[in-house]
């Protein structure tokens, strides 16, 4: 193997229970509402959303902003559209409140005893501030599109990492639950490794967590990533 | 007082301590040398090439790269122009690993129960990530220049702090142990905290830190503000 330096994290669905947290909320304050349902409608939203930043439809927008734009699009579906602005507003923020999956906090302190351990997230930086600050993630250090004013899978993203640590993109990892994210950070000649969520879309929507061969890495959770790199 | 949700900190001088870290190891590697000049010329030469970089001279420059290019103008200067690319490239880095004032990583842990506690420096995100790591400082977030491509005293750097986290400025406060960069936040609406730090530049050159009406604390260290806000 090439050295590594620097593992880089997907947050939503690898680090965090997205589904879970606002299924669960969605059904505590609205008992009316499927909260499954919801969560997988609002998530639904997020790539056409992205899409009008990347191709430029949009100006560069906040993951925050998007989902408001989607929320707000959302709640008459659902029969909430008489939600007001400060019920709109805290709603939105359960993105910055989300459960980590239960194996993240301890392996991700593993981690961090031999590599530097960041995220690369989509989401902005204050959000995954209070995400962290809420599920005491430790992270070494808190990156973000927002900080490269690109999405994932931009390149820009992925090399910005390798830049911002001052090390060959070879040294560094991305690690995601997802085969897409790993394929365009592979592309940029960075190591990866894929997590197995099969609880990522919810209980009644079983994701396929299959191996690609094309990844240096496939663990069943982070703390099984941190077995296999000897931490 | 206003509510307060964020303390940004000035790192440099502020959290850590550039002048006694970096003499000792230049007295530890080049016995000839004077250590305490040595750490005190290259600091001088850094608000002149952040000057460069402000009034457009140069383009947007990493502080790593600055203190490169003060570093190589130093050592010839004090009978270190032989030193080649691999010595030179490793005691640039000295920055990333300055110790901590004794109270700091304490006082930061306190005010972390109670606030968003995140870096505002110009110091470039992965100076600021691999220092983090070095002296164990317990920052929710790190925030950089880098974020902002504005160097300090810009005010996008202490504005930026407030959109990050979506909170007024008012609601910010900016803690460091130089009065103009607090005076630069406070035309900005953010709230200001002075700490002591007599021994910034050696104890041959104490300075003075005599306290300023406009500030709204003034501590001596970071432990002490920790008492002075309550946690």
């Amino acid at each position: 193997m090439m050295p590594l330096r620097v593992l880089a994290f997907d947050v939503f669905g690898t680090v965090v229970d997205w589904h879970g947290t606002i299924a669960k909320e969605i059904d505590a304050l609205y008992p009316g509402v499927d909260g499954n349902a919801f969560a997988l409608a609002w998530r639904a939203g997020y790539r056409p959303a992205m899409q009008r930043v990347m191709t430029g439809e949009l100006g560069w927008t906040l993951i925050d902003d998007l989902h408001r734009m989607i929320l707000d699009e959302l709640l008459p579906r659902f029969g909430l559209g008489h939600l007001d602005e400060a019920a709109r507003r805290r709603l939105n923020k359960v993105w910055h409140r989300l459960d980590p999956w239960p194996d993240a906090v301890d392996g991700l302190a593993r981690l961090t005893s031999r590599f530097m351990v960041c995220s690369l997230s989509n989401g902005n930086l204050g959000l995954l501030a209070d995400m962290a600050k809420h599920a005491r993630l430790p992270w070494d250090c808190i990156l973000s599109a927002e900080v490269f004013r690109k999405y994932k899978p931009d390149p820009a993203t992925y090399l910005g990492v390798a830049r911002v640590f001052d090390v060959p993109p070879a040294e560094v990892m991305l690690v995601a639950a997802h085969h897409d994210d790993l394929a365009a950070a592979r592309a940029c000649g960075l190591q990866t490794a894929y997590i197995e969520r099969p609880l990522e879309f919810g209980a009644a929507s079983m994701k396929d967590v299959s191996p690609h061969p094309d990844n240096h890495w496939h663990a069943k959770n982070i703390g099984h990533l941190a077995d296999l790199l000897g931490c």
